[in-house]
């Protein structure tokens, strides 16, 4: 069966101050590899699905710990590419009550960053998969890494995968002189299923969306641009600080919206990945139960609040546990 | 004075995943002592009242470090047996916000529970005491600890003692092919106090309790069932999730139930215990203010909410805190 | 410019048990220098603001790592004097939920209060300053202390310094023989700026407060009585345990109040210096805006909220935090 | 090409008291996973020969953590059983200078031991290998899994793999009736490639054996009695306490004995598993350099040098690293 | 039987720099409770002999951890005293390889420095007690702990009990007037049993000795000033820097002087308390193989090379491991 | 007095495995922050020489964290610029026994490789200071790098300050297409004092040196080559593996060679920053005992020796301390 999920997209190596600790109180800094897309591929192989990372790190020791961090995870990595000079590095602080998180990102002139186009060979890669994910972070970096995604996207469609993106904006990216709006349609236009949300659109589709609009109106508006999408997902958060919040997931799927109940977080313990732990709740729903999106969209809800729960970037919650909470049992008794 | 209480139970080496790590994340375990019964005599002996745990031990430096702990809380553990093989263990993955913790149990064929009658002269030791405390634990080992518990029982019943049990359903326990309520029924009817819940009824007694029968109701079924039973006591949780609920006492005595504030427990910081402590909060209160149920009662639910606080199995507050909260300070000032 | 800000006062260090545990279960104990008045000074040296602390240490290398401590935070310490035989400590046990921290106190015989009146040349040391800072804890240390601080407070008002205090009024304190309101009242007729309470009034200014009483009226009797006096600052609490509460700041000012707005602090990090914290935001305030008592308490407010998030006795908070909070983002967001 | 090495045995959790603490002084244990046969699996693996570990673990998360932390190695494990009921354990506290380490096993009724003949399809399994390696530790546990190993080596003898074994006499193992005099040789007869010792002749395959025989003359026995024997390897130390020796590695091989220079290891961070790395040093060096015996024993030696300065079970040294201590670079010097 | 062994001294709370970091390096500090006294009767119980220990400590949490340290050990602290105010400590700098310890004492006014005579009744605490030991650390604070040593001196002698005493000079202490020639004979002429060495003879006991003078010279001098001495035991050290030594005991016993082998510790863990262990292991042997003083010196030596490996200021190390090491195995093999 | 020196290089983030775990075996990493010509300002600073350190870092926490580190060390920082994208990093990883330690540098484009010349106020700087001090690493990142040396040398040489270099050549830099060769000795004529060897001779110099050569031979010649060179120190060590060798110091002064003793550093701590020590010894030397060559020397090797114990860069290492290690007492007894 076909159904291993190719992602691609930069490891980082992140860095996060322990405990409440400011950066310049850290005597320590704890580590944990990650990568949007690649948090995506972790958790569908901890739900069983079979995951491959394709990415870039340089032929040194962080190299392979970062590989090696996947490995552990069950991901399949051998397809990704010993090359480029560094591994891209993140600091984090985490937030706390009314003090938010600080990230200072140190990834420029990675072993990703340096990759160009022509380089992987997409179709070998593809052979056993049915599914292609990436993330617009990936464009962000540099007009060749926006090549390569495209290139990408291209051996995908011909070979049939399901494609899905993640938006991603992030303000500290895109430096390289073209604006997102100029660069993602392109690349959008191959995509199945995409995460975003009503600030990404007219920022990074071109698509005019106003605070009144509905997501329907505006997911509409999506799919009318852009007719290959069948599913968008978003999430949304209310009432939030840095420890905690309310959380809730949307679906919108041919016309219609689902949305799952609000959850109530009340120690958050890392938000960082939450969203990447929704995109693979989605992937998995999409790949076990599509004709359900209300299924689909509580599994992917109720599998991020659980990647609030998990230190580091990648939602380590089973199968089991996400249904667990779906059904109902928020009570945190311990089971002995 | 022969003021003494022997707690009789299994001691576990409790290994958790440190802070809100998963198992697989941890590359340290945190190690605690505890046990049901154990955790009563320390938190006892921490409130003043002279303890003791009787228990077996492997003849090895775990079985010796298992002893030392109770030792440095002050419980006498000169009964206590070397024998058998191993020690009992469990490991604990707290839990947090919308995921709850989870505890693999790794305690068969341990020192105690390899424990047979005859071997322990509990006439010998109960000699300078006047409370005998046991728990569902112990008979729902094997057959052989549901001997060992029932010579105990008429041995402390012919000295004279006060009893007092802890029903403590496990799911994972009763694997030796009787039900509780074969076992438990023969047993109950040498206490003189009883910790449990609406829920225990008919599983572990026999006698079947309806959601809307009140818990007088109930209790007092239980009373005509066990004439000997003159006091029972039970807990009760609202507004759930693994790190912050709302938390009530109950006593029943005499046909009257008394029930304390209920209070908000806004950031647990371990559970594990925490019906042990309002356990010995009820013996404590029962030895010093017998006439007084609501001072009983006030006093083993502000006990057990101190022990939501304090990590490991054992609370370690003292009278003078549990006072202090019972009083209404809730206001958590730093005194200085 | 002679913006510097001089602050005197006692250094600590603080040992502290890690996370939750009690004290006995700690096998570490975390070290933080601090002092109120010192902690002043470190969070104004966060702010931009030239700052010294002036205190005393013992000649050995626990003195160094003291002075060591504030030199990190951008902190003068070259008018501390190196004399005495001991650095006064506290032990801390951070409280949690329903359980109120605890301080245990071993400062007898410090190096600070072993300092004596015609120790330092406060003209010198004032020479390059506009701003002199003490706390009512010096005082309180016994008769020798408070004879510094009035040849400190004769000196800084002859050079025409602004002068601050906090009343700081702590119960474990005080032990020479002397009342506060046999002392404080000489040395507050200096100061320009006060942070205290209704509840010090009676106590340490000798003016009756009731409860009924509002602020203005309190704290217009307060000018009255110390006619120097032209700000007056306060905090309040509500809806307290030991992991959260709501906290708003208050300013008087030429006969008018000032209210912050009140902010939820749901998971409280370190409680400790909370007050020092505001009073370096009043302090900041008043030399930055000096004409908008709205601000300064809204700056000061939003300080100390931060300062709740941040181990260690120092707001390491800087003013683009702070004013980014005063704006109202409260979501905690991370921003990358 | 079919270079697959298939290893065989019982993998554990490892629980060690932290730097030199003793047991009773531990607050926490560190974690590794580890098992002789997985040992060499995982050095292989890092000297980049495909390397799979064939074992049981339960099917629960410390059974997930066991073979995720051999993924991370990247040693395969699908073939690798979920059955029984709980993971092998051993607890370690390490010896320092004048005293040594200790151990106690909590290895009954683990899933490894659990195992029977018949569950594993070691036809399949080796069907893209060339070698399967195994230990004496299997054979100790049980005659059922005596009998899973001569199932194992007939499997493996008939598909014409290379056939390594590690002796490795445990002296707290073989307890269920039979000596390893009984049980090894009928295993041993098809083994090509054998890791053992002076030590073990007697005890392990009836082959007396004197304190001034040679190895030469003890090896020379072995091969006439095993006729399918054509490499022995073995180590010796000299000058030995907890923390520092020296290190020889040997080498017999058709009739003739290699030996390494003698290493001086001054101090040793860990040496649990130096056999193992010596052993993989071993099949690595048959694999290739198959006709070099002192390049093997040179490379082996040097490999279990480095396993000494690495912290766990596993040898975490790249080729090389070996290599570059063979070509005589013992300075230490940092390269940068 | 009357074997019980009472200990009387200073316990003090051990803060120490972790690792091999300094001070200032330092932002935990590691927590050991101990004392030379109590380290003496913390060793004995964990040979299996009975030992009490009388101190005093401050009546709050610091004290109560303190004695629960050694209750954790074994030792009786039934007689010790909740009285003055603080805890002593000091602060302690591992040395490693030509950078030697360091220790900061802050034990002014501590509890047991506040004792006076006529406090405890020694006569109640020996009554079920054979030996008393103590140390001149005591009478080295001030002039009422030297009175109370001689009240504790003559009620031992007058019940019988045997004495033993460690010199224990510290150049940091004897700071109130009197040198230590002035107190220590007093105190010195009711014991049967002295550890000491050749550079304390003519300072603490008037003796004079010169460097020429043999160990059986010098002793014999002594036991002619203090005719009721039996035994006098000493430590030699060799070819020393901070992590490794050569070590040597020595016994003179009725005219005789027996040596054990000298022992290379080459990595040393912790030397703190490497006195007292060698002192404990004297009493055992005195205790339990009277007449033999070579085994006497043997085991004293062999335990106190083991206590060199073990953290912290007391000796955890059991008869078995000490005799295992007294019959000649240094090796440090692993026993599995 | 004009006694301030100042200090220009590179500060770099260090980031270390922790303990002895390889990088693929941390969860954590541990911080130090240093370079090797600040690494020089902070000893100096530590033994009370007033020091300067002028780097460059970005204007984010890192930035600020590196300098604050410099300033608990007592090293001012005020003239070090705020510019500049990133910190330079690197990745330690120590060595143990045979195993070497590995550095991974990632200091591309950071801040301080981007400084151009003409930036810095060099005549400003220089104006309260007698001596600069620079090294080999900061031309070997660029030329413009080599630019602003010049540039430095210049100006220091004009005003009259005393200069020094320590050559320290990494093979990893030097990658911009010059050799050393063409860019050093340019450099070097502004020099009186430089720390090599006779490795670098050639390399660095352009003067050949045999093996056979004599180190008075080798600096004889550099001292010909450049007349303003008065005098050069060198370090050799013997018997080295990562865990410890001896250590010798050597010093040329007017055609003199001073060698120290050879000191036996038996358990290294931590090398790096060992020549920064001896370098931060020999300015140490210079200014106080400038006629006096032998007690340079040992001053400055045994300084060195010091730094081996202490963890992180920079060598914390008191001038009492260094003097008594001078003196002799290599005993490493702890003074208490």
């Amino acid at each position: 069966m076909k159904e291993k999920v190719i992602t691609f997209g930069e490891v980082l190596l992140r860095l996060s101050a322990p405990g409440n600790r400011r950066f310049v109180q850290s005597d320590v800094f704890e580590l944990n590899y990650g990568g949007s897309e690649g948090n995506v591929a972790a958790s569908l192989s901890t739900f069983g699905v079979p995951a491959s990372y394709v990415t870039a790190v340089p032929d040194n020791e962080l190299g392979a710990a970062a590989l090696s961090a996947f490995n552990s995870w069950g991901v399949d990595t051998s397809f990704s590419l010993k090359s480029g000079s560094r591994l891209g590095l993140y600091f984090l602080e985490q937030g706390a009550a009314l003090r938010p998180g600080k990230v200072i990102y140190d990834r420029s002139d990675s072993s990703f960053a340096s990759l160009q186009p022509g380089t992987i060979d997409w179709k070998a890669l593809f052979q056993n998969a049915s599914w292609f994910h990436w993330s617009g972070i990936s464009p962000a970096l540099n007009p060749s890494l926006a090549a390569v995604c495209l290139e990408a996207l291209k051996a995908a469609s011909d070979l049939g995968l399901t494609i899905s993106a993640d938006l991603n904006y992030r303000a500290n990216l895109w430096k390289y002189g073209k604006n997102p709006v100029e660069v993602m349609p392109e690349l959008i236009q191959y995509c199945d299923v995409l995460l975003g949300g009503k600030g990404d659109s007219e920022l990074m589709l071109g698509i005019p969306a106003k605070e009144e609009n509905s997501l329907e109106q505006v997911f509409s508006a999506w799919q009318k641009q852009f007719p290959r999408l069948k599913t968008i997902a978003s999430t949304g958060r209310a009432n939030a600080n840095a420890s905690r919040y309310q959380w809730q997931g949307y679906l919108w799927q041919e016309g219609k919206l689902y949305s799952s109940k609000q959850y109530e977080i009340t120690h958050i313990v890392d938000r960082v990945g939450a969203g990447d732990s929704y995109m693979a709740g989605i992937i998995y729903g999409l790949i076990k139960n599509h004709n359900d999106g209300q299924r689909v969209v509580d599994f992917a809800t109720a599998a991020s609040c659980l990647k609030h729960t998990i230190p580091g970037d990648v939602n380590l919650a089973t199968v089991a546990e996400v249904e667990k909470l779906m059904e109902g049992d928020t009570g945190g008794r311990i089971s002995r």
